[in-house]
């Protein structure tokens, strides 16, 4: 996801005078609605039939996800890749390789 | 978000043998499962108390979401640039500046 | 459900003072997360592998979901029986049994 | 809520021949996605202004919330009322009330 792919989204909503609607609390709920429009997609299906039939929406949903991730990321002052580094190592920490290798437990049953 | 961040999610995915469970209706639970624990900073508070106070567990979660929406689109095939250009310009369709400056409704209520 | 069991989920909050968090937002945010709760329970599992393994938690996370429905139609003054009956009445318009049965789909696509 | 309410729910269910869908997995993935609807009613907005132009919407997402717990609970074999009653008594140790009165805090934080 490009810098440039942020400016547009943060553009977008600058253009449409929407800053003053984002506070974090909002824009966690919104994260909350559009996951579950992707999840939509899978209800009473299969992976593979949801894939087959459904992808237009699921492009556009996992699009709204991450559109709303970055919001919440401006709106509280974090730096995406800056997070995403520090937890994966804490999930290193948690799911050592040769604990975790082919597992799918929780850390707490590991 | 970095091509290299991106690389490093799969990595780790790939160093645990965990591609066998990620099939798209799983990792659209898991999204929803971090999205809730993201959202449950704010629960009982304000923006402002939940910024003030949790900001570790805040930038934990939305890690998650992150890493969980990488981890979808590579599962399906989608390219995270793409659909959000893609999504972008639906929403400009949908809110024309001229009609959706400074209006928090949504576009059927415009 | 008993009159009996919700009047002890209220007799619950009470006792403990916590009606001045109890507004409708913070209540459906809450709502939202137990149900999280429950939906991880068959995270990277069937329905038969979480039902054989985990019946205590989800039992624990169904009655969290029963309780915040309960404290979120008093606070907004809602009598279960009236929505459902209402609810189900408007699905039996959407979903006639002759066009409807054993069909999955949603009533925009029937 | 009635038994005879439960009673109508699995009786809706049985004539459009819906049972065969409704395994524990997607009936918690169901209850999520209704609960999001409840939740998008205070997107952007306060609990006043929700519940003042919103109730329509509310009731009848609340109910399919309902809905679908009965149907949850009627597919894994729990009775609400011993689940509920079997919470509260979890909860009563967790949240005493001589050191959770009017207190928000989790119990791990009391």
């Amino acid at each position: 996801m490009d810098e440039r792919i942020i400016a547009e989204i943060l553009k977008f909503r600058d253009e449409r005078g929407w800053k003053q609607y984002h506070n974090p609390k909002d824009l966690a709920i919104s994260l909350s609605l559009e996951v579950a429009e992707l999840l939509e997609n899978f209800q009473w299906s299969s992976s593979e039939e949801a894939v087959s039939k459904r992808i237009p929406n699921i492009r556009e949903e996992l699009a709204d996800v991450l559109i709303y991730s970055v919001l919440f990321a401006e709106a509280v002052g974090l730096d995406l890749n800056d997070i995403i580094m520090e937890k994966l190592s804490m999930n290193n920490q948690k799911y050592p390789i040769e604990k975790a290798f082919g597992k799918k437990e929780k850390y707490t049953e590991l």
